[in-house]
């Protein structure tokens, strides 16, 4: 029997793919197991049998289905393997190491300045990481993989693609600056894209494979899942949703254009205009806050993002009609207050209108991850799933 | 060895596989054939004797490639079947009868009122196939397939989604109303998509598996094919460029909204705008010729036109990055009048603009299709390649 990393990148063996799965799921029946990886139930049955022997798989929990005997819950032994993800964003890194039961053992927040340097932002990586390893008792090169959220598109060959938001990352090599410092297998991707696996993995879209996620927070960003992929597009900057151009003539945005969605419902623009309207720095906590509360000025304030929001998300639907929008980002912990005038807007915008006979207008759901957790959780689950990019292979 | 029409719907065989792939390439070498198949060449070579053989394949030419001697190409036998392309269209019906090299026997364009019922079309396609069939010294039942095209976007089930085009289609289901009259297999898409799919068996997309096509015709449609197939969305409606909202307070659609797209760029309102000026009627095709010789008002007409359609298409590439925009229609046969200004306001609306490093900006292309033999053509492409709902199967 091999130990859980070589089983956990051997993308062919049953075993291997088994261990995938679960790692992703965190915990399923062997019937899921068969379905999702394709493999016969005898197979299936087989493999976990040893995987159970070589302690790598345990059962968890008995799940009932109607009639009949509840099915076993398998999942990864929790010490069979770590993984960690880490959020570099604007002004902040944040590193987090996981189970394999998706248990959080360790979570850790650096503030840094605004402008840090990729190689500022490794070493700060690397030493946090070895000493968050070092109080679990394992090292860097055990765990199994690290997942890297970025607050940049990202090329295919793992290149930072444009400093709108990390202006000292233009054209970095993530693969460059990371793997000289950590001795395991890397994965990166757009933090928008790792917040839609985050929902995939333990939120709101769990066993849905086609949906556009929404994300108003500081920014205004997302991902679109087809086929429970995330569509990154020729460059690796698809769901672009923030710069979407609603008015030639509006406020300039960072990208270089004019009008884009983010000057309009992205919480940058409007804690500035709080702050002209109270004569006092807001944080996007107390905006949200006083939106929340309905107070004067904010409530119009998130009128008319949340109506620039729905045009946006309209103009998404005619040209992709997706079944569901999750709608993620501090902004939506507003509540009715966003959410209403959001679909209200979105009706008026959209060919996916109530009032068309047949042309389905999608759902919408709040995602699960509020806070700047989706992002972060999204890099393991980067490991978890193998999505993403894989900048260093494992040597 | 069985008759094509066993071979043209067996999914599964090897001679199945290659009839069909054959049928959409119109020729090919068997290299080529291996590889859309996936089939090995030493099966590929067998299936191929026993298609000659039967006198379903024939060797019609050879390609030189580099150094050796050149490959074979193959197609089907002329005669080996026929297939059927119809387009439901504003005003008009046609329907065209190809071989299976994709040369065209019989093309047979049919006047008809705007409102006609479903019926009245149904009952005309029928009779006109019906003498088009007989003059090839055949029956409807002899052809592979018939392939429909319509002005307005279709569910999976087959049903006509909205009155937008023809207002006494909505809700229609085109199996109900076709399978009494043609006995023989039925495909149907929506004609924007057909257009696509023509361009990738004959035009200017042959290769291509990922590109966005908008076309600008007397109303704004188009197509999202992405890994060779054309996205549909949940309900059929994706893809809807022209009601991409540019202005929420700009003239009313027929959609039920304001603003739309094809309030800007479509040739009904533009003609419209014409006539305003000119006091007289104004056809579309005067337009376009206008519009190329610079004549004054059509000059600004056509540029503003190409200024949202470049908005509308900037909007689109932010959402999707994809590598290459086909532009169709009868406005791109203006030619540089249209086309400048239109990648002049692209490169304003979009994230992907030639400034941003390293996000990659698309190519543009004017499509091979540029009339109405796009959508009529690509209901041919349907049946050949099978894409299409099949709302009637063979009996």
């Amino acid at each position: 029997m091999q130990n859980i990393n070589e089983l956990f990148l051997d993308h062919d063996s049953p075993a291997g793919r088994l261990v995938r799965g679960l790692a992703a799921f965190g915990a399923a029946t062997a019937g899921q197991l068969s379905k999702s990886t394709g493999l016969g139930r005898s197979t299936v049955s087989t493999a976990l049998t040893e995987l159970r022997d070589a302690g790598i798989v345990i059962d968890v929990d008995a799940k009932a289905s109607g009639f009949g005997r509840p099915s076993q819950l398998l999942s990864l032994s929790p010490g069979s393997g770590r993984c960690a993800g880490v959020l570099l964003g604007l002004g902040e890194i944040r590193i987090v190491i996981c189970d394999m039961t998706h248990a959080v053992l360790s979570d850790v927040w650096i503030p840094i300045r605004r402008d840090y340097t990729p190689e500022e932002a490794a070493d700060q990586v690397r030493d946090s990481l070895t000493s968050q390893c070092q109080s679990l008792g394992i090292t860097i090169a055990d765990l199994l993989g690290v997942g890297v959220a970025i607050s940049a598109p990202l090329s295919y060959d793992g290149k930072v693609l444009n400093g709108d938001v990390l202006p000292t990352w233009a054209g970095v090599d993530l693969a460059e600056i990371f793997s000289t410092r950590l001795d395991c297998p890397l994965h990166a991707e757009n933090e928008s894209h790792c917040g839609a696996l985050a929902e995939m993995t333990w939120g709101s879209t769990v066993g849905e494979s086609d949906f556009i996620l929404y994300k108003f927070d500081l920014g205004v960003g997302g991902a679109i899942v087809r086929d429970g992929a995330v569509v990154r597009g020729v460059s690796g900057s698809a769901a672009e949703f923030g710069h979407i151009v609603l008015d030639p003539d509006g406020a300039y945005c960072r990208c270089g254009n004019r009008g884009c969605l983010q000057t309009y419902a992205g919480g940058y623009h409007l804690i500035r205009r709080a702050e002209e309207f109270s004569g006092q720095p807001v944080t996007i906590d107390q905006f949200v806050e006083r939106a929340r509360e309905g107070r004067i000025g904010y409530r119009r304030f998130i009128e008319d993002a949340a109506e620039k929001a729905g045009w946006g998300m309209g103009i998404t639907s005619s040209i992709l009609n997706p079944p569901l929008f999750v709608i993620a980002g501090k902004l939506a912990t507003i509540g009715k207050a966003f959410l209403e005038p959001l679909e209200r807007s979105f009706n008026r915008h959209t060919l996916q209108h109530p009032d068309l006979p047949g042309v389905s207008a999608p759902r919408f759901v709040v995602a699960k991850f509020l806070g700047n957790d989706d992002t972060v959780m999204g890099a393991v689950a980067l490991v978890l799933r193998q999505h993403g990019r894989i900048v260093s292979p494992a040597t």
